[in-house]
């Protein structure tokens, strides 16, 4: 009983969605779907990246999780299978398995070149119902459950001891699948940068759907929330709150976030809106001085 | 083989309801998740409340309904648990299960503080993750099928009685999950109220998806659908529809809807849009004269 | 395990899908549900009938498709269940499986009047839930999985021909749902017109998520991508790419899209917004010279 979930640009206005699913359903009829999100901006592969790498630490060890932001589909783009610690991945070589590269460098990596795991007719646009989704329903298939369990929790980050891992293990081989990628394509992940005057510059990540704005600056850097200061579009805000509790409805804050990322928030309203601002708008953060 | 059903405010663009999901499936994994909705207006406590009270009643006995609508996330507002004759309610004390306990008041309320019950890191912005999921699915494993039917269908409605019925029947014992609550937060139920001239005061609940305005007058109390006369905005409406097909395409009509209660509706159109017309907007109910 | 599709016009911020799944889950537990959409414009037949068309030939032989969008609900207007070979499809009579009746104009039809398989108090204004859900239960319980395999995938085109063979072979008995229907409700189908320049005259169907433009102009007709002209609104695009790709990113193209039928999109654009063109706007398609 895998699970496999999906990420995807796809809305849920058209059967899409629901065609990639019946697919999955014919060959893999007792697998469990679950949506991540089909609401990426279209083409937006960086948006797809950021949010299914927050969400897939939380589903149980060898999930399959689907993404299709494809704007490349129909030509040479190779088409991958990942193994990681955190479930397999499937989806177009465009960068969309960046962040969980950049954890795992040696995660495995197949071209997934396989006849057997498309649909017998392999259209030039729709390869999220031809390609991919039948790959997924493919790999659900050999995976029971107490494999998939051990297929990723224990995963050596050598790449070297990982594929003697495997071999051990008598994990599924990926080969079956195609040959090995040694150089997925990925993104710049952008870090926030250190300035000469000793603040630090980092930028809008995204926008969530209560306009809360996720920057690339992570809260682990932050060690006196109370001594910071964060200029953003023409508003400074003084300190980082732990809840939005701690403020007024209205209010602009910044706190840490669920996914460990600093966000501006506006209490009870919504941030993006209010300062006109999203992805990759700028922000400062830098440390006050004690009295 | 419990059933969870959803119902928050955190849309469907990010990631965040995939997460509650993969929180859930890895400590139950045959659970049957359903969404009812994740499109609550931010914040929105008495729309979550009363689109949850409206859908219920339609699952089967002893499922859990799991509700986060949280803008006191990371305060102390207390985490509940639920017992009701028409299943288990999961989340923040903040007036959410308001009409399920107007029905039932002596309903077993539960705050939910067995850590052991949480993820082992608890964020202060996102309860729906760290706190409710994990309640859910817990729950989830304590009742097999059979158990979860009995835990609901004839429960008393006195509390003392329902505390014996439920011992006595070996039923799950939600003390597990923390100290009995017998002051849930609840919000004032918007009641008609008699006029002097002998009308009935009303206002809307919510519009729905198709623009239809749901009323705070239940059908219940009209006698003769004819005598009927509504005034909402500049408009008057006379008698009460059984069906749209009753009226022509466009014309502003009264019928009494699904869940029992008077809807202003526009016949293949959008009264919401029409009237200008939402939440909070009066309407009277008059009897007009027989000739 | 029967799987059981949706496509509706309910939009997904109120409960009614969620009502509706709650209803088919008390009848029927271990069904498997799939979303196709929600979102079909409200009341939008044609829409919903192309959207669910072609979608279901991706499903496992013997899913239930239901699909509600039902103008006259709570009228005399007929609630169907057809047998086809992509499936079982349940609904109103309103043209809503116009398509699958044109490819197979011997489906099994029959109105379900049987009250057993309907909720012991049918509203007037959501047969959704009270009537289409619990008939769609009721088909998933009756059909094991092997049963549903042989219900449709070899069924005859031929009326009686299909009609011995569901006998012989002890397939379900759709009369056990009410009398056989002969005229079920179909709409035109907008089909391509030749002119008498030679050129093709066809429509827009509907723009989907991505603003792509589906026409009623199908791929097949097409012997040279290479030697066409297509005129729509104010823009003429010369010949027809095989994949995005083919275009630098804001082009107008034309291919032939992943359900066969001529598409106009903007390469990583939005073709509807561009053009300002939607359902029913007309295209002209006509041969060019060869050099």
């Amino acid at each position: 009983m895998s699970i496999i979930t999906l990420t995807t640009d796809f809305g849920t206005s058209d059967g899409y969605v629901g065609t990639v699913k019946g697919v999955i359903l014919s060959l893999a009829p007792n697998v469990t779907l679950v949506d991540i999100t089909h609401e990426i901006a279209p083409q937006h592969i960086q948006q797809a990246a950021y949010v299914l790498h927050a969400a897939a630490p939380y589903f149980p060890p060898g999930t399959i999780h689907l993404a299709v932001v494809d704007p490349g589909v129909g030509s040479q783009r190779r088409a991958l299978v990942v193994r990681t610690s955190k479930g397999f991945l499937v989806g177009p070589d465009n960068g969309l398995f960046t962040l969980f590269l950049a954890d795992e460098p040696g995660a495995e990596c197949h071209a997934m070149t396989q006849p057997a795991f498309r649909l017998p007719h392999v259209s030039a646009t729709f390869h999220g119902r031809d390609v991919f989704a039948p790959a997924a329903a493919h790999l659900a298939r050999r995976l029971d459950h107490s494999e998939a369990q051990r297929a990723t929790e224990s995963l050596p980050r050598d790449p070297e001891a990982s594929r003697r891992y495997t071999a051990q293990a008598g994990l599924l081989a990926l080969e079956e699948w195609g040959p090995r990628v040694n150089d997925p394509v990925t993104f710049t992940i952008p870090k926030p940068a250190q300035q000469p005057d000793g603040s630090c510059l980092g930028h809008v990540l995204y926008a969530d759907h209560f306009g809360n704005l996720i920057t690339s600056i992570t809260g682990d850097v932050l060690a006196h929330l109370d001594h910071v200061e964060i200029s953003i579009g023409q508003r400074r805000i003084a300190g980082i709150k732990r809840t939005y509790t701690e403020a007024a409805p209205g209010d602009l804050i910044a706190l840490v976030g669920s996914s460990g990322h600093v966000e501006i928030s506006v209490v009870n309203g919504n941030a993006a809106q209010s300062l006109g601002l999203g992805p990759d708008s700028p922000l400062t953060l830098r440390t006050t001085q004690e009295a």
